[in-house]
This record gives structure tokens, sequence and C-alpha cells, in this order.
């Protein structure tokens, strides 16, 4: 089912499914093709149709999207029945102005010593695509082109 | 950190972990080289090294992993803090035998007509590799070869 809503609509629909999902799977590619996936904290900034995630730069994760951009960040909340699947590209980002925008104080237990780690990064997820499956009927929704 | 699990122990924890888990999202690589991902229900019977799924012959995800047989399952519990991450192909299998053997009532959710339904299909994951993050330390544990 494709979906009609504009892109703002699209948006707004993600931000409203994926508001309060704490933690969702990033899955990038590996060179030898092999997906990965691993759970990554989530901002709770309202999604404006991209992702970020903090994370340190020497991490297998970064090597793979500077290899090959395309990731997934899929968010599932069985209790509500939402699921939402998000296709985008990654970028590492380095701009500390940046980081302080979004540090928020639960972050303190993957990054302690927080933004002084010299080895912290962003991850910026431009988002191409997504699909909701909404309850109570479940079907799948494509929204492109966000 | 890498596991110094033999296979059967790697299995073993990983059956353990995925156990109840009910729904997982599979991600599979379009021909445009995005990454999908969407719920799947997951099997009651023990993992053995090899995941099955119930599915749709005509849909993307069997033309994507027919390209690309590259896919993961993520499984998330975060009430049990349990993540798992499995790497590996797949492959459609169409062997009424085996879906008689795998079939379990719940399905009739997305299967109305169970087995009788001419666009029924199995998909089977060979796992290849897979990780998890387990409570309480949440240290990532690499299992290769399986
Ligand atoms: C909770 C839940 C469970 C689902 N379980 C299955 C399943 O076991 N098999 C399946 O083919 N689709 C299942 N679906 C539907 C898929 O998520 C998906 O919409 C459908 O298979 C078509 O996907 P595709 O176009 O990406 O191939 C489930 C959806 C939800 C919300």
């Amino acid at each position: 089912q494709q979906s009609s809503m504009t892109r703002e609509e699209g948006i707004e629909k993600i931000a409203e499914l994926v508001k309060g999902i704490r933690i969702a799977m990033f899955t990038s590619v590996s060179e030898d093709g092999r997906l990965h996936s691993r759970p990554m904290g989530t901002q709770s900034a309202e999604f404006d149709g991209t992702l970020w995630f903090f994370t340190w730069k020497n991490t297998e994760k970064v090597d793979e999207f500077q290899h090959n951009p395309h990731v997934n960040v899929a968010y599932s909340e069985p209790s509500k029945q939402t699921y939402v699947s998000v296709s985008g590209r990654a970028n590492l980002v380095l701009d500390k102005a940046k980081m302080q925008e979004l540090w928020e104080p639960p972050l303190k237990a993957w990054f302690p010593d927080g933004l002084d780690d010299p080895n912290i990064a962003l991850i910026r997820v431009d988002v191409e695509s997504a699909e909701y499956w909404d309850s109570p009927s479940s079907k799948m929704v494509h929204l492109y082109g966000m």
C-alpha cells in the first residue's frame, strides 16, 4: 500500500510512531555483503526527516557505512503493535556544536566522558524512504521521497 | 568481544535469548542497495542454527533476497534488555511437508487460508554469524561460523 501523504505528513506520522521508542536496531552492510544490526539509543528530539545517533569513531558500523552508506533503522514496539522501518544513508559528523545541541544526560551510560571523549561522534542518517505498520490493521504503508 | 563458545554453545545461547520473542525485524537489500526491514512472525520451535518464516511468494522481500541473499534478523526485547542480530542467507522453500511441520495456528492471522493458499511459502535463513547484547553488562558478544 503506497501512501498519498505529503512529505510533511509522512514525517509527522513517523515522528508520532517512534516517539518514546528509546532503542532502535541500526543495520549496515559489511564489506563482504553481510548485514549487521545493533541496538542504538535514539534522540528524544522530534523526528524531522533526519535521524541522529551518538557513536564512537572507531567502531565497526562506522567502517561499514563509510564503505556502503545504505543503512536501515528499525523501531519495534510490540506492546503497541508499532513497527517502523527507515531506509537512508549514514554520514559521520564530527561537529561539536551539533553534539552539544543533541547531548542528553542518559547518554552518560554509554559515553561516561561525555563530549570530552576524543572518540565521540555523531551519525546523521538522511532518510530516503520509510514504511510503517500501524495497529489495528497492521497494513504496511510506504512513504517515499522523504 | 569475540566469544570462545563452541558452535553448539552459541546456538544454545541464541535459542535461549530469542525464546518467546514473537516478532523479529527482517532486513533485506533492494536492487538499488537500500535496506528494508519489516516485522515477521517467528517460530516457536527452538532455534537450531536455521531460521524459518512463513511468507507470500510474490512479495518484495522475496524479490530482494533472491537478488541478494544477505539478510539480517533482529530480535529486540527492551524490557529484558535483550538484543540479538543474526546475519545469514535467505532461500525460498516451497516444500509442503516442511510447511506442515512448521505450521502453527497463530499464523492464521496472516495466512487465513493456511497451507491451502497457493501463494504461501517458507523463507529459510542459513545463519552465518550473530551478535548479542546481554543484560546486565550490555557488552556485545560475536558468534562466528554458525
Ligand atoms: C506483527 C506483524 C507480523 C507479521 N508477520 C509476518 C509473517 O510472519 N510473514 C509475512 O510474510 N509477513 C508478515 N507480516 C507482514 C510483513 O511485515 C510485510 O508487510 C509483508 O510480508 C510484505 O512485506 P514486503 O513487501 O516487504 O515483502 C507481519 C506484520 C506484522 C505487523
